[in-house]
């Protein structure tokens, strides 16, 4: 039998998982300081919903699940090997809320501002930092298209990367209808902008030349590509250069609101951007897209948007959402490799007694719980002194080796 | 598309979150509490595992993941259908727990007392109670074949379920080899034993007339069946008389072990009771088996049992293993139905503002926040009343009124 996780998946040992579920809870309490609540749905959803949900490409990395006994032998019997799954495992947790809110929203605040902490499945190319299950950390209001979501968003994400010791990080923030005014602006067409936002979701990547390059081989306009670079090219971008190139005057003043009301908010303990060249892969989002980013790091440590049309696909009525997801595999991996210690941590201590002292080691075991110690009970190998060391090293604050005097914890 | 969650799976309102969340960090603050330490690994393994794994009816509910590209390709021209899938989904912790201990032993403690608090999946027959994807909460202690373990084991399940209020509880114990024995000295043929076991595990429900003519019609002996029925009727069971009937001292040695200590610790908070026809399903136990029953519920609370041969299939030695599970949805279950109220839990208040005063009303939440008060900010809506009282069927504590006069909660 095989003995590693399967490809893409991890274990966590011990101490990986006192800091993970730090983490949580820390993202938790923040969230739900800020009235917040939390909701669950399941990790299966119906394949017919994961389809039809503009996951853009996480579409084409879906875990589906295989059907059993007599469907699964229709099915194969058919020669449709499409209808193989009829659910699968969900690759994000908005597309699973936006069935939830759909389904439960009489039961549900408008708006509805909720929490959800949970595993999803993306079958990526394994690579470093590119996990098949991972944990996501979402916050999201429904039911209200006021730009002031947004700023409270923001607020609770950033308190929350704050508590974990995240620095000097900056909130660039973007609007999918002001990049498409630009594009349209200039004399792009409505059907090139799919394409034309995802080559400049690579910018990053390839930059403005490879961007003009790749744009020319799909046949865009040498003259317009060129005006779109200089206004790409122009950075810093400010709401003052940006004001002028976009014909909706409520996206500009949706973007201004959210800039004032955050930096009064933020009171210099992290920066806001604006960045018109902020895309973000998801085909669902419809206005404000954000993103946070750190100087330590490189990537993004947290990203979201708003998406108006996702919940109206459950319903007859369009419902407004947006949303921000802390990068949860990330930031663990960025405080693991930094060695970050969980302030105000129980203490661990190992008490090792012979078979006939078991009722004395409980009794001094129990003593020591109700101060809110951590006592593991081992029973005393022959070799003592290798254990006592090996608790040390699994970061264990200290032992009680129970004989014939008063049982006391040494401390190393 | 369809707005309901997949069949066999449940969404969880923010109320039922509250107490799912409150419920786990109970049980996982008292396993710690006792010195066992949390892992977790994906909820995804390998079908190989899976399959070998001793996993009894339950390998015949397991989810499958369809292959992905050219391997589905391969897989359906080459017409073998078993083999579309090399992964599933896990449908217990065990099996999971017996992989990674075997990939990881030399980064833990021998022996190793770990937790696993997780989602599995099982694809039961949807009816109430029945879930196909739910919680286990368990704990394990790997590498020591000590029956301490198994009385350190209750006393930690035990506190737990005390913790969280259940009362009148039983803990039932039973050895596997204690049953088989007895069955072998009644001149049973070790090839029935199996069997025998699979009609023994439904005494409770078709009562021992219904096991009579069941292993009747399975070709029992008229005269052994008798023999049995009379030694299963002879309630209350004792160490007394289990002693002559047993040919394995160290069987009884080790439950006698056991149900001294524990009734020492216990005292009296719950009560322990040998039962010689408990049997569990699992085809991967091998010795002790116990289940915790309440007067109150019907069915088990809790259960587990030894498994000293799981983790020796993934390794060229045996590693002796033993675990006990909590059934956390069924206490969930018990306490969301009985109107359970989370013992000191933060107060949550809605603040209700115009646009113009955000600021102010931001400002006044804040400092509430600091005082360890959830709250949440509403734009006020037309009518201010209707969402007031929502916020009162919600849970909410109270609201504020943001307006010309000094900011102040009122609470209901």
């Amino acid at each position: 039998m095989k003995i590693t996780s399967v490809k893409g998946t991890n274990d966590y040992l011990p101490a990986e998982v006192r800091l993970r579920d730090y983490l949580q809870r820390i993202i938790l309490d923040t969230y739900q300081s800020c009235g917040f609540e939390r909701i669950m749905t399941p990790a299966i959803e119906d394949m017919e919903n994961l389809d039809k949900s503009d996951g853009g490409e996480n579409l084409n990395l879906l875990f589906k699940i295989l059907k059993r006994g007599d469907k699964l032998t229709k099915a194969l019997e058919g020669g449709k090997f499409d209808a193989l799954s009829d659910i699968g495992l969900r690759y994000d947790l908005t597309l699973p809320l936006s069935r939830y809110y759909a389904a439960h929203r009489n039961d549900l605040l408008t708006p509805f501002k909720c929490i959800q902490i949970d595993k999803v499945y993306r079958a990526e190319r394994p690579q470093k930092g590119r996990l098949r299950e991972f944990v996501q950390c979402d916050i999201d209001m429904i039911g209200s298209s006021s730009c002031y979501c947004e700023v409270e968003l923001i607020d609770t994400t950033a308190k929350a990367l704050l508590r974990l010791g995240m620095k000097d990080f900056k909130v660039k923030v973007n609007d999918r209808r002001l990049l498409k005014n630009i594009l349209t602006g200039i004399g792009f067409l409505e059907e090139q902008l799919d394409t034309l936002c995802i080559s400049l979701d690579k910018l990053d990547k390839i930059g403005t030349e490879g961007i003009c390059e790749e744009l020319g081989k799909k046949g865009m306009e040498r003259d317009k590509v060129e005006k779109l670079l200089a206004i790409l090219s122009d950075r810093p971008f400010t709401m003052e250069k940006v004001r002028p190139l976009c014909s909706q005057p409520e996206v500009i003043e949706s973007l201004e609101t959210i800039f004032t009301e955050v930096e009064r908010i933020a009171k210099g303990t992290y920066s806001m951007e604006l960045d018109i060249t902020l895309v973000r892969g998801q085909g669902y989002y419809t206005g404000t897209i954000f993103e946070v980013e750190s100087p330590h790091f490189k990537g993004a440590i947290a990203g979201g948007g708003r998406y108006d049309n996702l919940i109206g696909k459950f319903l007859n009525e369009s419902v407004p959402a947006v949303g921000f997801s802390i990068g949860f595999e990330r930031i663990f991996t960025i405080l693991s490799e930094g060695g970050f210690e969980i302030p105000g941590r129980q203490k661990r201590v190992g008490v090792l007694y012979d078979l006939s002292d078991f009722q004395k080691a409980f009794t001094f075991a129990e003593k020591l719980r109700a101060d809110g110690i951590h006592v593991a009970l081992f029973e005393k190998p022959k070799k003592a002194g290798k254990l006592i060391h090996r608790l040390e090293e699994q970061g264990y604050d200290g032992f009680c080796n129970i004989g014939e005097e008063e049982p006391e914890v040494k401390y190393w």
